[in-house]
């Protein structure tokens, strides 16, 4: 019956109440002053005349989402990083459940986001936005290293950092869900957030990598609806990080391993640590997950895709229930 | 517990064995030559100096799938039309489950598609490929005029044809599903399909606008794996179809309402019956579904969003089993 991930062999069914997706945030644009493009589109069809002018939806992002027929817990969203859309939270490289079907199965309501300008959330390729400029598309070899597979250099022979739980036999499967990034548009994903915050209401965002940073950026301006945060190797964070009217967020910082051979990420742990430190001095829960200090070694950057996904994403769940249910898990509000 | 579409009064959960994503298809290609640009990601990290030169996975299609419970009936892929995504089966604009969930419900296990260089497929941003132009994004002005919503210049006072189905309170919702495309790539679409049915195994595709040409083109290469084609108001299909060697493949092309009064939909309405009847005169079933004439008016181009999208799915299920389970639903195989 066709192409099966595995999920576990005593996973059973996962029941859903309800799943679609929908578009949020974004803006209607007018367009005038183009020249017209020649396109044929099909034999069967004459060349048609497209005139480019007219109006336009841009900057919105893509949700889908997915209900739980018994949700137990508040709804999570699921925010990719740079380059990459929501298809990173579906599954693994080797065809384990991602971390949608985990939340589903732990009692979340689930929301997957393509952010503004990628996936399914379209992007501009008209003049006059301020992402015009030709975007960046990650090399296998870029993305072998600053995915923290292994050093520099060795994608060519698939020759991972000794331990790396990331499944390299399917590296290319990982360079498949690439997308063009633009360096410019961070301010709109952190926009499209806000409004997909005001559409669902209180939430926990986790957030990977540059999403991090967009999804802290968005819990600032909308901290009633952030009940946590969790960031998998942010960057991009507030600095220093506001005190917003609602109290602080808690939130919880995951780092991987091999960070002591990444002058990258060496760089980017000692700012956690910073921000961290900030977020507790506003009065907030904020936690910091060294998964090899714990006794899980072996993580990329990746953690959603290698070999003990299920294992973070237990650890991540168990956090945030209990972050968002004690005493709303904040002390009292802080005001300066 | 935030945003839920509607599924029907006594729709019951929907219980799936597994959910996930892949890419299939596509190549490595390997660049070199191109100079380096230099880009800033976020505040956290020092400008990156981007070396465009190496490695990379193109022109692959992205397939997310859901497998009910206890499937009942053959695989079914859904593939998008020109200048949409996968998304355009996820849900109506207005809130109602899509045909994804349709589909699930029959008990077919759902294949959804994002075809290459377009959505969670991602595109080619740099030089030295054949879609290296400037793609074309179609605005509200055009879509009103080409998904058959109402005459031109209709658009201004949402002002669709009498009796049109089309939820034209929500097109701004359709309008933020449309990316930009490609007039170059419907051979990388070709061969992305047939790798995704060569993957997944004997199927039905059901394809829309030009995906249908698209799907009849790969099903064409890959007779055996292709159980029925249904084809929602096509386009590029091939000319004339071949007899495959496994004998033709059941098909059905499926037409909404107000094509008289569209120059562009009246010549493919023709294009459809000459096609059906070389179909036909292969010695395969070939059946068209003139909606209105089936007494169901009032369908635009985008039928899985109307207001009957639901009966539209239906017909085309009892159909697809049907045409697929009496005797193979074809003649004995035809040769020249």
């Amino acid at each position: 019956m066709g192409f099966v991930a595995s999920t576990g062999p005593s996973a059973g069914p996962l029941s859903l109440s309800a799943m679609g997706s929908f578009t949020v945030g974004g803006r209607r644009l007018r367009v005038s002053g183009q020249p017209a493009q020649v396109v044929a589109v099909s034999r069967d069809l004459p060349e048609f005349v497209v005139d480019p002018n007219g109006t336009y939806r841009v900057e919105h992002a893509y949700v889908q989402y997915f209900i739980p027929a018994e949700p137990r817990h508040l709804p999570v969203v699921l925010l990719h990083g740079g380059g990459l859309t929501g298809s990173c939270w579906e599954g693994t490289p080797d065809g384990r459940a991602g971390w949608v079907e985990h939340f589903l199965r732990a009692g979340h309501p689930v929301y997957v986001v393509d952010n503004a300008e990628r996936g399914r959330a379209g992007w501009w390729p008209l003049p006059g936005l301020p992402y015009e400029e030709r975007p960046v598309l990650r090399s296998a070899e870029a993305a072998w290293e600053t995915f923290r597979i292994g050093l520099p250099g060795g994608y060519d022979q698939l020759r991972p950092f000794p331990g790396c739980l990331f499944p390299v036999d399917h590296f290319d499967h990982l360079c498949s869900q690439v997308v063009p990034r633009w360096s410019t548009t961070t301010d709109l994903g952190v926009a499209a957030i806000e409004a997909l915050l005001a559409k669902i209401g209180r939430c926990v965002v986790i957030a990977h990598s540059q999403g991090g940073g967009v999804a802290a950026h968005a819990a600032e301006r909308d901290p009633d609806h952030v009940a946590a945060l969790v960031l998998l190797e942010p960057h991009g964070l507030p600095t220093p990080p506001k005190a917003a009217p609602a109290g602080p967020t808690p939130q919880l910082i995951v780092a991987g391993d091999f960070i002591e051979q990444s002058t990258l990420y060496r760089h980017l742990r000692a700012r956690w640590h910073t921000y961290l430190d900030d977020v507790r001095s506003l009065g907030a829960r904020a936690d910091f997950y060294d998964l090899p200090a714990m006794g899980h070694p072996g993580n990329s950057h990746m953690v959603m895709m290698d070999g003990n996904s299920d294992l973070v994403a237990c650890l991540v769940q168990q956090w945030l229930v209990q972050a968002t249910t004690q005493g709303e898990g904040k002390t009292p509000r802080h005001r300066e």
